[in-house]
């Protein structure tokens, strides 16, 4: 119990500092100022997690309340607005980061909810919501469409972590464990082979409107 | 009381289903793939419900936890992908869904709030928000201004049902179903008119600036 | 306390008339419909309270109990709509309704937030929430990158605010009225010097890439 607890706690942080990377790069592109960046970072890494703990009932949202969270998005800021032209030249690291924290948010946000006492619905539901809610928030932020809904599985990765995790909890012979880490190394190794092949979902739009997308 | 709940219980899932026909088929004509088009099906159909439930402490929200909202999301998704060039031939279908889903929304929305103690205006505020924040949402993700803000009379529809049932609620001799059949009635015929009679509400800013939109 | 009271409910309205006029004039600008003004001037004034309510659990959010902030954001309405050509005329109307209603709400949002014992980190997070919340979603229902992210000195200053009552709070010998007083004072003075001086937070990213901005 007490190590589930310190992994659940080490697994959030690097969450949140993952998605604040990504946070602070896409701010930082758009010519954002400091706060812009600092504060997108914030929401990409906490945004998620705190629709979450409204959610469930979480009062105040962990996002709000630990300094962890907030140190970590304003460490990853500065990383990143110290370190751009050196992140810009790696490749795809947004996507790299990104990918890292969706895994992460995915399981501990279906853990949370679980631990809060909801049915296995909920706890998909959210966990996808921890995962993808922060980089929904940049996207609208940032006035475009998200790109979870139109590039390569994503979200459908996020689900299947969530699923996994809440799967596993309910198989009397896995441990809590073994569920994360099974949820999480799936999740992730998903979402990489899936920007590796650009594996997409089918789009059904596609088939006779490919040239007069509005 | 047990008839109420039941009518209750099936207005709300016809809202449901109708508000995610309309959100996929918004998500099918900006080519969104398989899990946008789910996505924004479901959000449309759960999100002005979820920020109701938030509102008034009723958590975990119904559209995360009952399985039926989910299943008529996705069942209307199917549906949408597998039936568009049909739903794209019928005239204005998702203007219609709309209407129905906004008339059901508005008034189950201020029922759920009145039944959970809060005043007539959280009742009125929150009817509103249960019809149009789903399509607002919409909007946003789809990176548009809000058609609600600018079209046919859509919202002060919403309004004029959120209204009667509370109204209704509060004069003695009037039972709720009745106050939520004419609550239901009321509000779609007014924006089915509003429809077919281009009724708008006055416009402030375009007397002098309908050239210059900015 | 009674005093402190009636300081904190006068500031609160105020604010919410200050914010309602800004969003009223961004929507009369937009060409939006009656409904769209009204609807926009309430979520600007209320918005970033009423996450502020979720995220601290007062259920349901003053914002739409209280008839009075309705009330202030209808006749903010009223007022922009029909004196429009002369909000107009006056300079930068918009501009500076938004500064007051920017450091009354940093120092109302904080002190709500302590006052439901909270610690000081949610405080300052929510007091910045209160303060830029509904100029943010302002932004993006109007579907452009919230102006906060990228001009002078703003949320910064609300950032001063809500640290300002945080602080007062916990020395001894300062009242919390005569925190919250010069929090609003400091708060206020920071952004009109910001916008008279175009004080700006560095930016980052616009060393190399002013030419093209994305």
């Amino acid at each position: 119990m007490e190590r589930l607890h310190f992994l659940y706690y080490v697994l959030d942080l690097a969450g949140t500092f993952a998605f604040a990377i990504s946070g602070a790069t896409a701010a930082r592109k758009r010519n954002l100022d400091l706060f812009g960046i600092c504060a997108l970072a914030f929401t990409v890494a906490c945004g998620g997690g705190i629709i979450r703990d409204l959610c469930i009932g979480a009062i105040p949202p962990a996002g709000l309340t630990n300094w962890q969270y907030l140190a970590a998005s304003l460490f990853a800021s500065a990383l990143t607005v110290h370190f751009f032209p050196l992140v810009q030249r790696l490749k795809r690291p947004v996507l790299f980061f990104d990918s890292v924290g969706l895994a992460l948010f995915a399981v501990t946000g279906a853990e949370k909810a679980l631990h809060f006492g909801h049915n296995g619905q909920v706890a998909v539901m959210l966990g996808i919501t921890t995962a993808v809610g922060g980089g929904v928030i940049r996207d609208v932020l940032l006035n475009r469409v998200p790109v979870i809904m139109e590039k390569e599985i994503y979200a459908s990765a996020a689900l299947l972590g969530a699923v996994v995790v809440v799967v596993g909890n309910q198989l009397p012979w896995v441990t809590a464990n073994w569920a994360a880490v099974t949820a999480l190394l799936l999740c992730f190794t998903l979402r990489i082979l899936a920007l590796y092949f650009h594996w997409n979902l089918p789009t059904p739009g596609s088939r006779k409107t490919d040239q007069d997308s509005d």
